[in-house]
């Protein structure tokens, strides 16, 4: 009778797991709030550059693998102080994310898409056997770290809060395993355009001796495994003159993306004269951008389908080339988080350019003018449009 | 004429770097040391677990792009204090090396062959835009770490000092691109025989539906970068029963390694009766291990050439089945310097387990045993050989 009575109740018995020994999930309101005594004075808004200040305050959030997630807190930004053995160290256990809270044209602040970046963030976290997080609890302490320091999101097209959720494991060992203890923890940029005065076209070298990702890898989650290796190639281009690297795959010289940026591409039929906006497919290899995923979804909703088809395909330098020869290549931009968009004029390959057309007297083509304003619309709220725009605070 | 003197004596000027705003170079004649008020004891060598505890003390050494190598520290063991914006938190920026000191018989203390593992440190950096060293430089201050320590050296057969170099990029900053700052550190871990009660030889799951290195990716350094994406599958095989992952390549099933060990297999021709010791080639896939050189240079020097054939080259999982069936598999193990040598005995593939054959009555194959001997002589100072031990201390 016992037992049947205990399986009836199993939902509540296991709503209050933690105090029965099972570890916790992790709770927004059990949030600490230690505030800054020394709170700073807004930078003005020419002086930031990207991820170089942060604000007053972090979020920190302890794991154990026996306790699960304790009561997180905001506290002064500062140092962590970490034992040397700890597995983030050594064997690359660490994940991040990037998304930016927006000062509104009503004065609001909202976030743009924070349930993606935490989808994300667990699949980052799944992978590499770091523990997983109930994204909504994240995005409401996010934005109690953002009214935390409300005061430091700046105002203006272009000017955002930069937020890094990171999670890192601190097991304090050396042994090659499943962390037991990890640290989630956020931190806040205050951030302007990527590009201060407008767009600014980039030149890209396609890379094929180094490989960023391959299947059966990792190269579609957020890990930091994916990153301190394509420095050196980045490095490399950049003596050549080129800003970036273009990642290419395989014998056939798959474009698949730019390792801080997704990469489209639109084509122009000669003979038909229809329009095609590409990318890379989520094969596994590519990043599942935020802003990727936008872009395709207001590509799909207001490019007219009789003069448009937007593709999610495997496509080669080789085609890009072919393209630009016989005037088939329309543009071409990079799509991430920090920069939104970023036209694309010039792509090294074989040791010649391959010229990306720009419009007459601009830095961008027209289909990247039309995705930046888009997207711009609906981050600082000029358009509404469903959940993207997750709001923080009411009217300032 | 002042230019030609420059020219002339641009050595000169170049050695005295420092005092002219160059970047320093690693210097262990700068060595500062601050002792433990709270040295240890040693444990008991039946309570020593790989990497769970530390010695008194550790080695620290900050770099910058700007000043180069700051000077060395020997400090009490204890937490690192770093910005939660570190670029070793978000982008990867970490490298390590594993070696090992060895108490004598005439009660010396020696590391083996550190000079590979310094060598393998410099490619790791290099590849991930890391500062480089002057190798000797860091084995003198690793001699002068273990000096201070050496009370925590174990005794004993299979007993060592594990020695852990690590450098992290300490940047403060988001922007993903070179570390314009680093820390070089140096921590130490008593640890006891792998097996403790003799060979005990493992199971392993030939894996392929996840890859642990590309050619044109860094699988050949020891970059942090390269670990955690494997813990996920390794996990996924204990749970099948299997120790490790053998980690397959491409379409061919080529055998690679077991990403903390490189893995060696013994053939014997049914027709002709010769034997051959294989193992993959070092192609930019496989990690180059100290333990697998080892093996190579004692095996082509003491195996008769008339019986054996030692083969760096590829060969496949269906080739290992093969033979297998043909009885013409002898026996097979890894290579690495937690266990310096560590007999298979199973191969889980395709939903079957190829059988590896063992002695009669023993956990590991007749090489093996011999190959574990060899190099077993050496580090405990019983067979003399070349450079490979490096003396830190005299009779104690």
């Amino acid at each position: 009778m016992l037992r049947t009575n205990q399986l009836r109740f199993a939902g509540r018995l296991f709503s209050s797991a933690a105090t029965r020994g099972m570890p916790a999930g992790l709770d927004s309101s059990k949030l600490q709030i230690q505030t800054n005594s020394k709170p700073s004075s807004p930078k003005a808004n020419n002086e930031l550059v990207f991820g170089q200040s942060f604000t007053d305050h972090m979020l920190t959030v302890e794991w154990t693998e026996k306790d699960g997630w304790a009561a997180p807190k905001i506290q002064p930004y500062g140092n962590l102080s970490l034992d040397p053995s700890s597995a983030v160290f050594h064997y690359g256990f660490e994940l991040f994310e990037g998304l930016k809270a927006y000062r509104t044209l009503d004065n609001k602040i909202t976030m743009f898409r924070p349930d993606m970046n935490m989808a994300r963030l667990n699949k980052s976290a799944a992978r590499i056997c770091l523990p997983t997080v109930d994204g909504e609890e994240v995005i409401k302490l996010m934005g109690k770290l953002i009214e935390q320091d409300k005061h430091l999101v700046p105002e203006g097209q272009g000017y955002a809060l930069y937020l890094r959720p990171t999670m890192i494991g601190t097991t304090a060992a050396l042994g090659v395993s499943s962390p037991d203890k990890a640290l989630l923890f956020v931190i806040a940029s205050p951030v302007g355009p990527y590009y201060k005065t407008g767009f600014k076209a980039v030149k890209l070298e396609a890379t094929d001796y180094a490989t960023r990702a391959w299947p059966g890898g990792c190269g579609d989650k957020k890990l930091g495994a994916n990153y301190a290796p394509c420095v050196l190639p980045q490095k490399q281009a950049a003596e050549r003159g080129y800003q970036q690297n273009l990642w290419l795959f395989g014998p056939e010289k798959y474009i698949t993306e730019v390792g801080t940026m997704n990469v489209f591409f639109v084509f122009k039929d000669a003979k038909t004269g229809k329009k095609e906006l590409v990318t890379a497919p989520l094969d596994g290899t590519i990043l599942e951008g935020v802003t990727r995923d936008s872009i395709l979804s207001l590509a799909r909703e207001r490019l007219n389908p009789e003069e448009w088809t937007v593709s999610e395909r495997y496509y080669s330098i080789h085609e890009v080339e072919q393209k630009a020869a016989n005037g088939e290549l329309v543009e071409a931009f990079g799509a991430g988080t920090a920069a939104v968009v970023s036209p694309i004029k010039e792509i090294g390959w074989n040791g010649k350019d391959i010229n990306v057309p720009l419009q007459p007297g601009k830095q961008a083509g027209a289909l990247t003018e039309d995705v930046a304003s888009w997207i711009a619309d609906i981050q600082y709220g000029r358009v509404k449009r469903g959940n993207w725009s997750r709001e923080v605070t009411g009217p300032l």
